[in-house]
């Protein structure tokens, strides 16, 4: 799969290059371009404990985003899944640490381990006082001594990064680091393999089947499980956990997107994690967001802290890092009530012959026109146009008894109301707009012709069709300007306006827009033509 | 591709309640499930103007995910690419929106608009002040006079969302809006299509191909383009938004992510941006961000505003909501000088006869066994334990008149440099941290004894090895306790632990850990035979 991203070599530096523009002039890095790629806060004056951490590049936003105030102070980058360099780390410790020392956050990789561990042997010579944590927080491969290092970084930098931050000694955020590190357990769960840059993606996940227990480099899982939906999964990652986890004992969760699962699906995993067994051993959420990714791999990660007070104080200390989504409380879905007569109340029923007569015209006239409307909409559309304005009708004569018929301010509304509940379709929904906005200017006190002018300008803004885009508008709306001059004139402008849709080579709006010219020429727009003979029939009466 | 989701039909609400449910009680939604999914402010006053947007779900976290203090008031959620129904929208409004009256933000779609538009007019028929924008960013498709609205809606959200959270009356936060819309001109571009939820993915974009100019409902691109790489990608996309911007004018860029881009593409993304031939016409940058995404989609696009000092204000405005990435102003990558004195200063070099014959033969020893080390190697390993340790002897020898032999403290930490300059691979760095410790301790006073055990702790502490983990740390370790009773004892104690090893039957620590145990039983291992080796030979001297 082809990816954005240019030459393999510089993606590590161009993505810290982006990273650092658009940070707001908050971060910097070191000037060792190729080999020494160390991001670090802008402005930094050592007076602080420092914190490095980083690693191989590909876990994104990890670990060059979380660098600034309150989390890290530098992060140096390996290439994709490999570990920078002893000179790497070592630029990076040098560049920030001053007489507070310097915590290296390292995830337990054999590379990780020996580049930074030999750079924390160099900076000791030089005097400085370097202290390092391995994050080993994985709970895959429980036989395997050495656990590796996978999200629950995340829990380390922030709560090491507060307690910097504020000015605590080395020795106390080493401490309080490796408590943590102590406390995280994680483990993940993939549908697919990640695409390393440069490589072929390798298909080694089938359809139905997942990964539990991955790392983030790409790496297989431990086991392949049968893959059902996201409860299942989601209840599987939770019992792998729950035997790390005392039953008394509330937790932080961190939900991680491991980079390619989608927003949407990320939200139903939170919604499956707070019904999951674990729930009541839960207190709070950081995420669902994508931490530490291993590149594109649609994929999550939960990790467990079991937070005291002042933890959950270091996790809820707000950082100015788009990359952290912040900490919130696990708390029941609130609801709202429904707001009461969300049904208007219909206007009550009253009669009047004139009207009445009227409108049942009106609507014979289009029943009667089903036929022909349905087959000049066959030549251009679905063939149903007739069909759709006569059931309509039939629905409106039906409803004759109770509508608000002496009432006109009040009638417009309720055909407008009785339409958009009969009419499916925008078509319904465009004649239901029609007639609650006349509804609207005529209880405002305008004319019958300015009400319907209203209604038409209504529909035109809400449906977005102008004359000239092939629609029922071409022939409503010359009717309605010559409407003052009486029927007959309203007749003959909207049998003009219809017969000019035939002459129009494209559709603008409505579903004719996806038809070809050669389909659409010579044929009447069958909207257009309804209008026409409604106002025709009503002229000759 | 399977996702992570549940039944289809519940994925919606599923995805909602785990936004709420993760919203530290900020959200809450109406109880009007399955038919109306509307996510609201909790505790919302209804004292200023409210904003509601939404449509169709698939956009995440958009538009629920911008419900909160300073941005929407509700988002009223259809299916996936659906639009939400009347009812739903009415609902929305009616729950939120007091005197001040509400202004709803709606996509360019015909669904949208209509469904949107008919709930407008029905609040408007129960008294409420209803206004209404039209979003229609996307300049992909230039004929068609209905442009769609894309991620640029998130500028409406923003500015809109701050100016209603001042207390600005309706009119003013809607001609706000309106201005916005009129101002923001979007593009995408895509590698792939999206997953939608029970449909087979659509193989549309061959290799090779990228969609320029897509909309986010999985619709296929106004062309296909010849894809090369990413800054080619976003010179297209920078040129066609370069017709609709001012050069002497200059603009907020929204950077966004459509769902399937890993954040290293995005940063990568980021730095062709400020890159590209739109950068002079570029002040601010919000993202890169997935913020109106088309579920899994691998691709991105640019919005771009010309915003004035209010608006930068309002933008930069800060909201609790994670999925808002902030704005921050762009700025040259700012660089620091790499720390002077990387390479620690060598000792003096100085010479001392009985050191340097001791040195020497230890180097000779290792070079005697290389072949038998190889071998042995070659039964667990790749072969190479004893060409390894024999090239690093061989520097080492080369090496002699340049370390200071008379100065014991510092030779050890002369040695661990040589070594880490001239081993390649882990044992390189372990014996150069061995060496480095060892200096430090010799440093600090302590006895030769003292320092050797010092660096075999450290070398523990970083590779992760003990004892029992098959590697040379079984000789060493025996050997340096047996130590204060003499080389002899050492010898023997070093001999034992090693033929211990072929009696191990897991490797726990280095390459050996990969092997199974019918290849490891019955053999020693290299790096514990070189030790026994070496401390017999010398113990023979």
């Amino acid at each position: 799969m082809t990816q954005f991203i240019n030459r393999k070599e510089d993606i590590v530096q161009e993505a810290i290059d982006g990273l650092i523009a658009t940070s707001g002039g908050r971060l910097v890095r070191l000037d060792g371009y190729p080999h020494i790629r160390v991001v670090m806060r802008a402005g930094w004056d050592r007076s602080r404990v420092a914190l490095v951490s980083g690693g191989g590049s590909g876990h994104e936003p990890a670990h060059a985003g979380f660098v600034g105030e309150g989390m890290l102070t530098a992060a140096v980058c390996g290439d994709v899944f490999a570990s920078p360099s002893v000179d790497a780390v070592l630029a990076g410790i040098m560049a920030v640490t001053g007489e507070a020392g310097c915590l290296l956050i390292v995830k337990n990789y054999t590379g990780d381990r020996l580049n930074y561990g030999l750079a924390a042997e160099r900076a000791r010579a030089f005097g400085l006082k370097v202290e390092m944590v391995i994050v080993d927080d994985d709970i895959a491969l429980p036989d395997l001594p050495q656990a590796r290092g996978v999200a629950g970084t995340l829990f380390v930098h922030k709560i090491a990064g507060a307690l910097a931050e504020q000015g605590a000694p080395l020795h106390e955020v080493a401490a309080a680091a490796a408590r943590v590190v102590t406390g995280t357990h994680s483990i993940g769960m993939s549908l697919d393999t990640c695409t390393v840059p440069g490589a072929p993606r390798e298909e080694r996940i089938a359809p139905g089947k997942a990964e539990l227990g991955l790392g983030i480099h790409g790496e297989a899982g431990v086991e392949q499980v049968a893959y059902t939906d996201a409860r299942s999964a989601m209840h599987m990652v939770a019992e792998k956990l729950a035997t790390f986890t005392a039953p008394d004992v509330r937790h932080v969760a961190l939900l991680n997107n491991l980079g390619g699962a989608s927003v949407l699906e990320m939200a139903v995993l939170a919604h499956e994690l707070v019904q999951s067994p674990l729930a009541g051993r839960l207190s709070h959420v950081v995420g669902p967001a994508a931490m530490m990714t291993s590149l594109d791999m649609r994929g999550f990660s939960v990790s467990l802290f079991p937070a005291d007070a002042a933890d959950l104080a270091a996790l809820h200390r707000a950082v100015p890092l788009a990359a952290w989504p912040g900490m919130a409380e696990i708390a029941p879905v609130g609801t709202v009530e429904l707001p009461d007569g969300l049904r208007p109340i219909r206007p009550l029923a009253s009669d009047h012959g004139a009207t009445r007569a009227f409108l049942t015209q009106c609507c014979e006239i289009l029943i009667a026109a089903e036929t022909d409307l349905n087959a000049l909409d066959a030549k251009t559309g679905d063939g149903d146009t007739g069909s759709t304005l006569a059931s309509a009708a039939r629905a409106l004569i039906a409803a004759m008894d109770r509508l608000p018929l002496s009432d006109h301010t009040q009638l417009y509304r309720a055909i407008g109301q009785e339409l958009s509940e009969t009419m499916g379709g925008s078509s319904g929904v465009l004649l239901a707009i029609f007639f609650a906005a006349a509804g609207d200017a005529a209880s405002s006190g305008q004319s019958m012709g300015e009400a319907l002018e209203a209604g038409l300008a209504r529909m035109q803004e809400i449906g977005g069709a102008r004359p000239g885009d092939r629609t029922m508008i071409d022939a409503l709306h010359p009717a309605l300007a010559a409407l003052p001059q009486g029927l007959a004139a309203a007749a003959q402008a909207a049998r003009e306006g219809a017969d000019k849709t035939a002459a129009m080579e494209r559709a603008r709006a409505g579903r004719a827009a996806y038809i070809n010219i050669e389909q659409l020429r010579g044929h009447v727009d069958p909207g257009a033509e309804a209008v026409a003979r409604l106002f025709e029939a009503l002229s000759d009466r």
